[in-house]
């Protein structure tokens, strides 16, 4: 466990421990796994720049994991966390900030 | 909008808009994009059948899309959606009914 695809990743989904609310989508290899489990913060292994990151390396707006959860056919994780700033890198709250209208354009809704 | 990779696809992350319970991820190409639009019902593209599928089609177990989410780089939806039955092809509200314990076991925390 996990399942890893052919380029050795697994899709994470971060959220709010105590909200619920969906923050943000990154990739995990098996190192991102054992870090995050070994440090008890979000580490992810970014596809652009081919190596791994924890979340807030840079910004300080880290998360600390409380809980890992994995789907049905363990292709996917949810991690529960508490943050300690914004989630997104543009500083909201959430990477999911802005909604599709009826016409295809983007609205945002979350500060 | 939105971004696809190399495969023509993005991730979908599917929501319950009532409760913010992460529910299920799955993969959406163009073409299940506007099926969704189209019909309000959540459509995914099979990476392993290679298809469009609609969720639900043969449990019924669809999600009614209340909103499309996408997120700061545009390459992952959030569907906020009202589900017709449980998520998971198990039967589990979710698909992400364990937790990964100290040991690295899967434990059921979800009926």
């Amino acid at each position: 466990m996990p399942r890893f695809d052919a380029a050795g990743l697994v899709t994470a989904v971060a959220v709010d421990h105590r909200t619920g609310e969906l923050l943000m989508l990154a990739h995990m290899d098996a190192e991102a796994i054992a870090k995050t489990r070994e440090t008890g913060f979000a580490h992810f292994h970014s596809r652009s720049r081919g190596r791994l990151w924890m979340k807030g390396e840079s910004s300080g707006h880290t998360l600390k994991v409380i809980e890992i959860r994995v789907d049905c056919d363990q292709d996917a994780l949810e991690l529960r966390v508490e943050a300690a700033g914004p989630a997104c890198h543009t500083l909201a709250r959430t990477c999911f900030y802005r909604r599709v209208d009826d016409n295809g354009e983007l609205v945002r809704i979350v500060d």
